[in-house]
């Protein structure tokens, strides 16, 4: 291209822009070599000659010739002018939207994953959110200042990549309450920190099960513990669980690798596993060669006596897996849970954490260690099992008055959630969808079942809503079963 | 049992301890059921007659009696005295110590989990971390302010289980931020905010791969990513680096799944991808219907002219997934990063999020939101860029003053890590373990090769150490390599 045939106005630099000129230069040039006004092969202007026409700096041509070398539009040699790259044209095919690839653009893992069922919340949306605590109530402005203090001295401890299983501070104290209030045996080693209950069933699932293997699972059971079983590839056998008795007879023709239960307060039912059957369980699982999850998810809101201590305080065998979880004793947002291993599960468990990505922020890990520490947890469990004890003897009591024609709940003394079941003829994800319509979020008890028919019913959280929103909802709840009959 | 045989000495209650008197009776019996001292089938006595004997009130016998039967120890029959139940004994077995099984605990791919190799940095080893920022010049009190402001208000938001793919204030901040910082085009509801790149790719890793699909994989390359992909069942196939350039000659022969790519600044060894070769992998890309995955985790440090734009710019097919972390920009345990997904594949990703349980700490990302929306971050990066690139200077000269005889730096103007190859004969593991006793935290290169021969180097974080630090650190590192000699 010689002097006069370069096309010079286009890279004329506008002196009134914010933007450096070099800048201005560098992307006038890419857009012609984009647009293919300068042909590959092309040599530009020296940068004396370029500099002299636009009457700029030298070293401002030389900066946007720079930077068009580094992202590979010029080449670069040495004392010589740069040349334009000969580029292939950006690919501009229908990509992933062509026919065969549309129904497919996942792996069949993907598609499993994304199939799973889910239910979340909105904001605004609370009555009645399954498992979902009182936000009122949560004492936030001491937890903004133990975050605040903790945050401004952050810089040593609390901002690299260490203490990818936890915090040293926050598993001492997680070993000491676990100690103190639920039974459970184990030292700060064993004890993993997650982004929650269920980082922890998804980092247990790909750790323990290997495609095809079998998990007795409760039925109905937990669905985000199901869906990380199938998603590690694990085949769920039914453990079925009904008024408060799990039927104990493990399938004979299989090897079982995996067993998921919930015996403080059964998820969904509530009920308690009895003494009889946990130590029943703990011989299966040991002449199985099985390990058992334990998820407590609930455990420490019993409103009859005192918490029951969990299953793990028990194990001799070292079988049991114990997983716990802040969501319910403190809030869900907070993304912290935990799990305890047995000693023999905890060799390089930080390599498979580091994996997974899933340690959690040591800021939020340190300011919980405080509010173990200072005492708040004890006081803050303690209130609210007061608070919730009142809130749920109103639910059933409101329950009793207008909902008997449709629901009937299943007895219990234990969790922050309850289940009734649908008089017949009911669909719950029916339900749940029209209750949707009038601000309700409730949770269909069919999506806790994987085999056969599903029992049809509601899973109701009662404790985030104070009397007056237990009113609201619940007479919600009566119009939208109106309006299904 | 008799009145008179009945063991009412070991009932006898404390009155001086802490311990309310139902909760020692509680426990008083328990241990008697456990030791078999009230042996299976034992009617208890009365409430009232206990009562009388142990002189407490009556009301505290049937506290410790509904305790005992709803933990299982006790059976319960209407109008009838509460009876021991026959419990078996708890399992004693050698449970997985035993020979077989000790060196099988985990699954096939829990044992892969588990031995993927590993690099994290312990507080007070900072030199020369690879990919640390600078802790000393974040802004903790701003953070902490910001932390406490939005902590106070979060009862509505902030709370629940919502927006499982992010907060909507930080996608928005991202989707901004990434237009005008990386040339990133995309939506909000494009992004997934997640805890950390790591947890980005171990979620496509599992959604896109299914076990034994092939992945074209940096060599060398993040051994993270790599880890990720093993984990998923992936199979790696070199995909060449040296010197800046990008081997872009796909297997033949082989289904391509997934490409991944650092094209801003190659992880470890820190070229950047010519436009040309991106244009052609964006080709090979469409050609082969594979996905690529663009790691732009240092994309911001280029100290040389300005940042180079991202691939996924110039994505017309939409094959491009890019993703990127907060990790480098501010620090590593805030745990937040994000993917930023092509339409395709964005559907139902709430529901694989949600298995996985990785959404972040809805408080941390309203606070990041907030240090975008105030403009704190696009400051803390001018400012940082600034530092790092007197650090970068400075760590140059001193390793051609003092470490020329064993270290040969890999040139480049990009990212807050530089590697550099050893002297013929020195193995990198060798010269990180005798560098660990001096405090010095060195990353071997061959972690990051899965093919061949591994070239032996060190990735060198310099970014963390200022002068002081730096000098220090090179000293040590020198009497370290002479230590090996």
């Amino acid at each position: 291209m010689s002097r006069t045939t370069f096309p010079l106005d286009a890279l004329a630099p506008d002196r009134t822009s914010q933007i450096p000129l070099h800048r201005q230069l560098y992307q006038a040039l890419k857009t012609l070599i984009q647009e293919r006004t300068l042909a590959a092969g092309t040599a530009l202007p020296s940068t004396r000659w370029l500099a002299h026409d636009l009457r700029i700096a030298r070293n401002t041509v030389s900066a946007a010739y720079d930077q068009l070398i580094t992202e590979g539009y010029l080449s670069n040699r040495a004392g010589a002018r740069p040349v334009v790259i000969d580029l292939p044209a950006a690919p501009t095919g229908n990509g992933p939207s062509s026919a065969s690839e549309a129904h497919y653009p996942l792996s069949r893992r993907g598609e499993l994953m994304t199939s799973q069922p889910f239910h979340y919340g909105s904001p605004g949306h609370m009555a009645f959110h399954p498992g979902m605590p009182d936000a009122s109530n949560f004492p936030f402005g001491l937890w903004s200042r133990l975050l605040a203090r903790r945050a401004s001295f952050a810089r040593d401890t609390l901002f690299g990549t260490y203490n990818v299983t936890g915090h040293p501070d926050l598993r001492q104290a997680i070993a000491a309450y676990l100690k103190a209030a639920r039974g459970v045996h184990c030292s700060p080693e064993q004890i993993v920190v997650t982004t929650g209950a269920q980082a922890g069933l998804d980092l247990l699932a790909r750790i323990l099960l290997d495609p095809g293997d079998a998990v007795w699972m409760e039925e109905p059971g937990y669905y985000g513990a199901q869906s990380a079983f199938i998603a590690a590839g694990g085949h769920l056998l039914p453990l079925r669980v009904e008024r408060g008795n799990w039927q104990l007879d493990p399938p004979a023709d299989r090897q079982l690798r995996l067993i998921y239960v919930t015996p403080s307060c059964h998820h969904p039912l509530g009920g308690t596993m009895r003494m009889e059957q946990r130590l029943r369980l703990l011989d299966i699982a040991e002449s199985r060669k099985a390990w058992i999850i334990e998820d407590d998810f609930d455990g420490e809101y019993r409103f009859q006596g005192q918490p029951v201590p969990a299953m793990q305080g028990f194990d001799r065998a070292q079988r049991v897996i114990y997983i716990g979880t802040f969501a319910k004793i403190l809030f869900p947002a907070l993304r912290l849970g935990f799990i305890v291993l047995p000693p023999s599960l905890q060799a390089n468990i930080a390599q498979a954490v580091s994996i997974t990505g899933q340690f959690a922020p040591l800021l939020l890990q340190a300011a919980l260690a405080d509010f173990f520490e200072q005492g708040h947890m004890a006081r803050h469990l303690r209130r609210m099992r007061r608070i919730y004890a009142g809130r749920r003897q109103y639910f059933h009591e409101l329950c009793a008055e207008h909902l008997s024609a449709w629901l009937r709940l299943e007895p219990g003394d234990a969790g922050i959630q309850i289940t009734g079941f649908l008089r017949e003829g009911l669909q719950d994800a029916v339900v749940a969808e029209r209750g949707r319509r009038r601000h309700l979020n409730l949770s269909p008890l069919s999506m806790h079942y994987r085999h056969g028919v599903p029992r049809q019913g509601l899973v109701l959280g009662y404790a985030a809503s104070d009397a007056a929103a237990t009113q609201r909802g619940i007479l919600s709840l009566r119009e939208t079963f109106e309006g299904c009959s």
